[in-house]
């Protein structure tokens, strides 16, 4: 993958926005491998992704940050500007289902993934062996139905102290506390096994069995306190009939669950994802 | 078309249906052009449909239906021989969106479509000239809205006075009265703008936009009273995205709810829909 | 519809177009609506699209295309500022098949597709009546099998003649003259009925059928002398099994080719197709 | 997964054959759990799967055998009476690239792919460690570009020393020798990247870039000694835009073509798959 440092920023939209930021980027020598904009009409927002060569750059990241920011403060921005060459640290969580894990770790191993796995976390020891095969680090915890949440906190600890930039629920089927949730804002996925907003919830397949749905579906989102209502980053389906049982939901719907996991993340890592409201801006 | 004999059951499970539905229509002449079963595993019912050439067989479609009886009978099937050149009557229900109906007349019109449209009911005048051009008749009852009954009345009795053996709201946007739904049972179509469960009711584009879903969909169903929950025949989705606004889903909405209404039709039409509880087998 | 312009841009890549070209457009007050980069790695071509809207801009498009022009010269731009509210005339030439035709039609009549029609050719009169049910001129031109270069020489002055901005080729099934193609070079529009490059030629659905393929696809490609090897705009496809003959592969398809050819024409009429090449970029 | 004998025929079709098998099965007592049926009017050729609860039949399948075998010589049949107790070995040759193999070890190893995997055979050492983490032998055999002859010998006898059902060619990268394609015909399954019959041969995706198409594919088929050309399993595609890299296609690509050769290895391995001249017919 090419050096670049990607510009992300959305503020409220006014003229000259783009004159001004692609202003910036000319006098500072930066060559635009890619830019997009978006206008939302409805709420008078502005979204915009640069990606800007890194060599072309005359300065360093830094610098050009420092420059940036009176112009940002104008404009009442939220933005960054991310170097592509330091690889985000991505903690996953899983459960006992395999499938969506072990698509991200060879995702990953085989160089598709840009990104550090520092860890996978699990309240069941079934996956260690396939995690400590991709030389990944594998911590068990084990959570007492009784009792969670001494559990649940031991988890966000390890997953502060592996210092997650990016923390990725793997079919992980745990509700997620709300400090853990607040501490990851914008920056925890989940994949859910239902075209969201069908299906809230538990047993999804079986619901969509039950209703005798023509298509089935899964949602990855970021996390909020609100159980499966959190911004929506991908969505697919797969067409299903009276054929299938419940069990053939379950076996079909993995591979939609894991695509678009790992298109959700990709994007994740690339910075093309910007959350505004309860919604999401892709560009991808 | 070929001319056929549809030979279509339903009945609790059990060893040697098949050999002796297959016996019953060999011992006919009766060459099978299609065949499709299905044994439902939770609730031990079985489904079948034959569609047999007409000329093979021996006796007229009437005699064999009486030399069935009994084995029907024996087996506690539901079951019919739908004779192919028997054109079903379809009313169609329409609003003031010309989308829906203006895809199913042509369709018709170019001999896709195989049935008989005796008459087209609106409560609107907008689409009389376009479904006149086709040489169908069409029925305006104007719905007081303060006062809907009349106008339901009238529009059931309608559909029985043009014998409709088959209703399709093509995007109606009416509630159906209970009377109306039952005395059409299984043989009134409803096309939905969602992906149902989804976005039930009013409004489902407006929902989905605020929700912020990838996908918009539409679903096909069968009407019972309550709505938008009947058996679904057909979903299809499209992929959206931030950049379009809610009058973007309805434009692009339109092309789903039209291609997905198409093939229930079409199934319904080829008797390849039967109802099960709330679900349906499609054998397409 | 909104009024805006659209200023649409290609050139050679360099550091600060974007720069330069918004900095023009706030300079003259632009508000954009819209806007679309892209940076070919391999060509070293950059391409743009700025949607403004008309009631921002301070001057006239023809003074703001004045004002443009020595940038543009600078640069070495191919370039436009289209003004949106200026309607495109669209000459459709049809044959004997109507879904193409019909679902043109009907977008249009329904102002979903932002043009003018000033009239639909044929070499057959079985479409006359569903034209002019449109209030659409219809223009018949036999063609005769021996000797087509009349007819042909006629076509094209007929759609000179109503002063076509852009002519669409809705299952036209003649070869276009090379005169006609270079007239209208990347404003000739064709929708071919297999997804190209498979099935090159006549006969795709019957070639298809015999490969045995398990999807079918429609191409929508600019026209170029060089038969179903243009640009292309848009493709799809639909999934189709052994249970398929080659006469249903034909129904199943109608519905793919005028979804893409629909979908091509829009994004062309709305200047989102930027030819490069036998390449497309388009921004939608 | 339950136990079943599959009953799978294909014949010359005639009046009666349904029955004639339906009550075979019947008479032994066999419990129908799926049956599907498919006439070809072309060929006037009949196709028929009959999924039987192994406990329902009164005899063995050995002696079930016995007993059809009157019946299948009478009607001109291709048949196989299937247990799906005995599991197949399918042997697996990888070349270089990881995706497809660690797909299916992955599928294997959870349980969703009903087979033994012998071995994996490749011509580079890189996937051994993956493979022998699966408890699988890996089979290293060199390819000397200059001489092909010795290895590919000895890839063959390979796979018949490890006594293969059928060979999975996991994006190979080679070309099979006659002898090798005549001795596993219809049971040597290819993942070929591209939608077949575009872009045959080498570098598929460079093709597809070149041709600036907008979906790109992939193809499972059996192999034959005619190079891309033989029986065509499954199919399936995905979006692509002028913003897709060559490198980003090959990448894309990957998702579809495991997913593609997932599902048609286990049609394959449920006997689902019945091949007749150059096509299949699949019972999916």
């Amino acid at each position: 993958m090419d050096h670049t440092y990607r510009l992300v920023i959305s503020c409220p939209d006014r003229v000259g926005i783009v004159a001004r930021v692609s202003q910036f980027v000319a006098e500072h020598g930066g060559w635009l491998t890619e830019a997009n904009y978006h206008a939302d009409a409805e709420s008078n927002w502005f979204f915009m992704r640069n990606e800007i060569r890194a060599e072309s750059l005359k300065v360093s990241a830094q610098a050009c940050r420092e420059a940036f920011a009176p112009l940002a403060a104008e404009y009442g921005m939220h933005w960054a500007l991310v170097d592509s060459a330091v690889k985000r640290k991505v903690v996953i969580l899983a459960s006992h289902a395999s499938h969506c894990l072990a698509d991200i770790l060879h995702r990953w191993h085989s160089g598709e993934l840009d990104c550090d796995i520092p860890c996978v976390i699990s309240n069941h020891e079934n996956l260690r062996s396939m995690v400590e095969w991709h030389g990944i680090p594998f911590e068990f915890v084990a959570i007492d139905p009784e009792n969670k949440a001494p559990a649940h906190a031991e988890i966000m600890a390890l997953a502060q102290r592996y210092e997650a930039d990016c923390v990725v629920l793997a079919r992980y089927m745990q509700i997620i506390q709300p400090e853990f949730c607040q501490a990851y804002a914008g920056r925890m996925i989940n994949i859910h096994h239902s075209f969201l907003p069908s299906f809230i919830g538990a047993n999804p397949y079986q619901k969509a069995f039950d209703r005798g749905v023509k298509l089935i579906g899964a949602t990855c989102h970021y996390v909020t306190e609100r159980l499966d209502e959190g911004p929506i980053i991908e969505q697919d389906v797969i067409r299903v009939s009276h054929r299938h049982s419940k069990d053939d939901l379950v076996r079909l719907g993995k591979d939609v669950e894991k695509s678009v996991l790992a298109r959700a993340l990709r994007n994740h890592l690339e910075d093309r994802v910007l959350v505004h409201g309860n919604k999401t801006v892709v560009f991808d």
